[in-house]
C-alpha cells in the first residue's frame, strides 16, 4: 500500500530553473563534461533503484527488523541483495573522486540520490548514508597508506564505513567519552571501551566494517581536546578478525531494518586519523555532509508522506464538503481532498516538500562550489553560507519531516493507525532524525551562538543579501503579486531580531540559549520564503502549458498565505524569552 | 525505567482550590454523603492500583501485544489479573447509580480514575474506558428489561460494553454504514455486516461482551437518519455464544495491548436501543463523557511524558550549562534541567499537564452539575458549558498529548528513541488519541461550525464570562502580576476573532472550515490562560511553607511569559484562512 516515486520533475525544475545548476557546472573544471541531461539520467537511474528495490523493502525491513545472533547481525530479507546491486550500479562512487574510482560527480547529485534512498528505505539508507562523509574525513585527514588501501573499497562499496562516537555516558557531550586508544609502537594502536548507538556497528552486507572511532590517547587532555580519531576495521589485512564485538542491537522505536549496534572494543587494532588530541576537528570535516543528509531525511520523509497521503485522498471518500472544485458536480460523498482541513495539510506537505528540496539542494550545491568554484572567494563565501545553512536544514528539515508525517497519518483517519498502509512508519522512521547527528537543541545553539553570533553575524548578511536580491528581482517581474517584498520584509524582520538578541545577550548570558530555538526554526521558515519567491519567478519560464507552472505559484501563495504567518510568532516567542526561565529544582 | 506515580498533591488542590468541589457537592443532594477526604481517599486508591498495578503492565503489554488465534483474543500477560482487581475494587461502579448497583460517585472522581488509568496503561484502559459512556446510553434509552439485566452486569464489571460504529468504508462519515439489522417479529432483530477497529472486541477480560452497534432497519432512510442502535451481546442468555465473530486483530503504532478487532455479524441476535432511525442520537448520551475521557488520555501521556522526562532530567548529565541555579556551584557537567533548552521543554509539559487538568475536571465537574445541580437553570447552563468544552478538550488535549510526549522523548536523547525507557511508546501509543472518537478535525468543525456559529455565539459569550470574572478577581489580588489583564485582553480577541468569522461567513461559507483548527487551539490556550490566572490566584490560599504554592506563580508567569505567545499566532492563523485554499485537482 505505501508507495514512492521519486518527484524527478521537481528535482529537474529545481536543477534547471531555480539553482541554474548547469551554468555553474560549466564554470567549474571538475564538472565540465556534465550538463543537464546527463545529470537528469543520473538522477532517473537513481529514482528507478529507489522506487524499484529500495521502497518494496521499507515496510517488510521495519515488521522484519535486524537479527542479532551471538555477535552477528542479519539484515531484513532483501537488503543485502539491494545493496549488492546498490553497490554494482556504481552509486558508492557518484560524488568521490576519480583518483579513488569514483565518479566525481557533484554533491548536488549525491544530496538527489541521498533522498531518494532516505524517502524510500530510510533503514537501509542508514547503512550507507555515512560512506560519503568517511569518505571526505578520510581523504582529508588519513596518511597516504590508508587512504591508497581503504578509500577504493568504500568507493567501490566493497567497505561500510561506521562512525563511533557516542559511548553510555556521553552522548550530546562527546567530551565524556572514555574509550582508550594504546600506541603500539609500530604505527598502529589498541583500542578498548564501549561504544553506543552505532548505526551499521555490525551487518551482513559487507565482508569488511570500517570504523571511524573517537578515543583518548594516554595522558591526553580531559574534555572534547583530548580526543582523537581512529580508523578500526572489522578484518585486518591478515584475514583475520579484529578484537571488536558487537554485543546486541537496540529495540528501537523505528527505522527497524538499520542494525543501532553496542560495540567493545578490546585490544582493537587500529591507526590514527589527522592529529593527535584533534579528532573532531578531523571529524568535523564529515559534519556539513552528515548533517545535510539527515536534513534530506526529513526531506524525504516529507515527499513520502505527502505522497501517500495525497494518493489516499484522492480514493478516500466521506461526507460532503462545504465547497468542490468549479465544474464539479455535487455529490452525497466526496473524496475527503475536497474537506477544507485535508487540503490545508495537503497543501502544507506539498509546499514544504518542495521548499525544502530547494533549500537543501541549494547548500549542497554550495558545498560544490566550496570545492570547485575557480575562484577562492567564490569558495570562501560558499562555505560560510553552507555552514550557516547546515544546522537549520537538519534541525528544521527534520522536524518539519515528523511534524508532517503526522499530518499526512491523520489523513488516513484510523487506517493511518495501523500498519497496513505504513504512514505510521514513515511517523517512526522520521523521528530518529531530530535526535542524532547532533540534536537538534545542539543545532540551534550552533546557528545562533557560533554560527550567527559567533561571527558577529558576517554569514547572516551574506544569507539576507541573497535573499533580498531575489526579493528585488520579484518586484521586477509581474505576476508574482508582493511575494518578494514579503520576502523583504521577512529579511528586515530577521536582521532586527538578530541585533536584538545580540544587543540583550550582553546584559543576559543565557538569553540566546533561550532564544536559539526560535531563532532557528525563523531562519527556516524564512529559507522556505525564500525557496518559494524563487520558484514562483523562475517557474514563469516554464511553458504555460506546463502544470508545474500553475503548481508552482500556487503553492508559493498557499505559502505565504498560510504558512509564513508563523514567523511572526516565533519571532514574538524569541522576544518572549527574555523573560526568567526558572530552575526546576527551585520549586520541586 | 518507565514510571507513573498518580499526581495526588495537583488533584487534592484542584479538587479543593481550583474547584471548591466540596462547597458545590454539598449543594447537590446527590453528593451529599461526600466531602473532601473522601474524595482524596478515592484517589489515593485509584493512584495506588494505578501505580502498583497497572503501570508495571505497560511495556511489557506493550512488547508482547494481543494475541488472536482462532477467533479469540488474548490480552498480555497480567491484563486479566488487572482486570479482575479493578473490578473488585469497584472501580467500574464508581460513578454509575446506587440503583443499578454503583457508588454514586461524581463524574468529577472518575475523571481523575480515568486519567490515572490512561497515564499509567492507555492500552489496558481501552477495554474499561467505553463503559461508564455504554452505561449512560443505556440508562437512558434502553428498555426496562435491558437496563435491569445488564446495567448491573456493567456496573460490576462482569461485562464490558463496545461502541461499534465503524466499518471499512465508513469512518468520519458514519452515515455511509451498510450493516443491516432485521425485526424477528419477538421483539429482537438479526444484525449483519462488519465492523472494523472495535475497541475491546474480543477480549480474555470478561466472559461476556456487550456490543453496542449502529445498523440500519430494513428501507431505512439512507445517511445518517436511518441508522438505529442495538445491543448485541456476544454471550446470549442460554449461554449461547451470539452469531457474531472477531476475525482479526489490527498490528497498530500503539496501544498494541488493546485488541481493536474486525468483526463480523452473522445474523446475531439483538435488540434495540432507543428509537427507529434515532441511533445517532442514543449514541449521543455517551458523546460528552467519550470524548471527555479522550481528552483525558492526552492529560495523562502528558503527566507521563512529563514524570519520566523530569527524572531522567535530573540524573543524566551532559555539558556545562550556561546559568545554574543561585547558590549551586560550576561543576564541568551539569544535569541537563540545566540546559534551557531541557528547562523549557519540562516547564511546558509542567505547565500544559497541571493546566489541562484543571480544565479537563472543570468539564467533568459540569457534567455533574449538568445533572445534579439542584436549580434547572444551573443544570442547563452547565451543559452548554461541558458540550462547548468537550471538542476542545478531545482536539487540544490529545495534540498536546502527543506534542509533549514528543518533547519529552528529546529530553531522553538517543535514549528516548530505544524501548528501554518507554518514552517513545507514550509517544505512539499517545498518537491515537487524535484520531478516534471522531478525528481532531471532527471536532475543530463541530466547535465552530455548531457550538459557536449554529449557537449564534451563546455559549462561548458563557465562557467568555466566566474567564472574565476571573480575570476581574485576580486584578483584585495583589501578587499575581497581570494574570488577569492578559486573560481578559485575550477574551476581548476571542470575542473578536468570533465576530469576524461570523461576519465573514456570510460571503465564504467555506472560511469557517479553513479556521476551525486554528480557532480549537486558541480556545485551548484561552482555556490554559484561564487555568493558570485561576491556580496562579488560588494558589495564595496554600501556606507560605508549601512549595507547590511558589510552585503554581512561578509555572504560571512561565505560561503567560512562553506559551501564551501563541494565541496571537493562532489569531493570525484565522485571519490568514481568509484567502482561498486551492483544490489540489486543480493543478495536478
Amino acid at each position: 500500500m505505501w508507495h514512492y516515486q521519486a518527484p524527478l520533475r521537481d528535482m529537474h525544475f529545481i536543477l534547471e530553473h531555480w539553482l541554474q545548476a548547469p551554468q555553474a557546472w560549466s564554470q567549474m573544471p571538475a564538472f565540465e563534461a556534465l550538463d543537464l541531461p546527463l545529470a537528469l539520467q543520473v538522477l532517473g537511474e537513481a529514482g528507478r533503484f529507489s522506487a524499484d528495490v529500495l521502497a518494496p523493502l521499507n515496510s517488510s525491513g521495519d515488521r522484519q527488523g535486524c537479527r542479532f545472533d551471538n555477535g552477528r547481525v542479519s539484515t531484513p530479507d532483501g537488503f543485502v541483495q539491494a545493496y549488492r546491486a546498490f553497490a554494482e550500479g556504481g552509486w558508492p562512487a557518484l560524488a568521490c573522486d576519480e583518483a579513488f574510482g569514483g565518479q566525481g560527480l557533484p554533491q548536488l547529485l549525491d544530496a538527489a540520490l541521498q533522498e531518494m534512498l532516505y524517502a524510500s528505505n530510510h533503514a537501509w539508507a542508514m547503512y550507507t548514508g555515512i560512506a560519503h562523509g568517511a569518505y571526505l574525513c578520510l581523504k582529508t585527514h588519513a596518511p597516504q597508506w590508508i587512504k591508497e588501501r581503504y578509500l577504493p573499497q568504500i568507493v567501490s562499496g566493497e567497505a561500510l564505513p561506521t562512525m563511533c562516537l557516542t559511548e553510555p555516558q556521553a552522548g550530546s557531550d562527546v567530551g565524556l567519552l572514555r574509550c582508550r586508544a594504546e600506541p603500539q609502537g609500530d604505527g598502529s594502536y589498541r583500542l578498548s571501551g564501549s561504544k553506543l548507538f552505532i548505526s551499521g556497528g555490525e551487518h551482513d552486507l559487507t565482508e569488511n566494517i570500517l570504523h571511524l572511532v573517537l578515543a583518548r590517547l594516554p595522558g591526553a587532555p580531559t574534555g572534547s581536546r583530548g580526543i582523537s580519531l581512529f580508523l578500526v576495521p572489522r578484518r585486518l589485512d591478515d584475514g583475520q578478525t579484529n578484537a571488536l564485538r558487537c554485543d546486541g542491537i537496540e529495540h528501537k522505536m523505528g527505522i527497524k531494518g538499520s542494525a543501532t549496534c553496542s560495540l567493545v572494543f578490546d585490544g582493537a587494532q587500529g591507526w590514527l586519523i589527522g592529529e593527535a588530541n584533534h579528532g573532531l576537528a578531523a571529524m568535523f570535516v564529515m559534519m556539513n555532509s552528515a548533517r545535510l543528509h539527515v536534513g534530506l531525511q526529513g526531506l524525504g520523509h516529507a515527499e513520502a508522506a505527502w505522497q501517500n497521503a495525497y494518493t489516499y485522498a484522492l480514493e478516500r471518500r466521506q461526507m460532503r464538503a462545504p465547497k468542490r472544485p468549479v465544474g464539479v458536480a455535487a455529490e452525497a460523498v466526496d473524496p475527503i481532498h475536497y474537506h477544507p482541513a485535508m487540503r490545508r495539510v495537503l497543501l502544507e506537505l506539498q509546499a514544504c516538500a518542495e521548499g525544502m528540496r530547494a533549500v537543501g539542494y541549494w547548500a549542497a550545491h554550495l558545498l560544490d562550489q566550496a570545492e570547485h568554484a575557480p575562484d577562492m572567494a567564490t569558495r570562501q563565501s560558499a562555505l560560510q553560507l553552507a555552514e550557516l545553512l547546515t544546522p537549520v536544514i537538519k534541525a528544521f528539515f527534520t522536524e518539519q519531516g515528523f511534524r508532517l508525517a503526522s499530518n499526512a497519518l491523520q489523513v488516513f483517519g484510523g487506517y493511518g493507525y495501523v500498519a497496513e498502509f505504513a504512514i505510521e512508519q514513515t511517523l517512526r522512521d522520521s523521528r530518529i532524525a531530530m535526535i542524532y547527528e547532533g540534536s537538534n537543541e545542539i543545532q540551534a545553539n550552533d546557528l545562533l551562538l557560533r554560527k550567527v553570533l559567533g561571527d558577529e553575524g558576517r554569514a547572516l548578511a551574506q544569507l539576507l543579501a541573497v535573499m533580498r536580491e531575489e526579493a528585488g528581482q520579484d518586484c521586477e517581474t509581474a505576476g508574482c503579486t508582493g511575494f518578494g517584498a514579503e520576502l523583504a520584509l521577512l529579511c528586515d524582520k530577521l536582521e532586527g531580531v538578530h541585533l536584538e538578541i545580540r544587543d540583550q545577550a550582553v546584559e543576559d548570558g543565557e538569553y540566546p540559549y533561550r532564544a536559539a530555538g526560535g531563532f532557528l526554526r525563523l531562519c527556516g521558515l524564512a529559507l522556505l520564503a525564500f525557496a518559494w519567491t524563487r520558484a514562483a519567478r523562475v517557474g514563469r519560464l516554464l511553458p504555460d502549458s506546463d502544470p508545474l507552472r500553475v503548481s508552482k505559484l500556487q503553492t508559493a501563495s498557499f505559502f505565504f498565505a498560510y504558512l509564513l504567518p508563523e514567523a511572526d510568532q516565533r519571532i514574538a516567542a524569541i522576544r518572549a524569552a527574555k523573560a526568567p526561565l526558572p530552575f526546576l529544582s527551585e520549586f520541586l
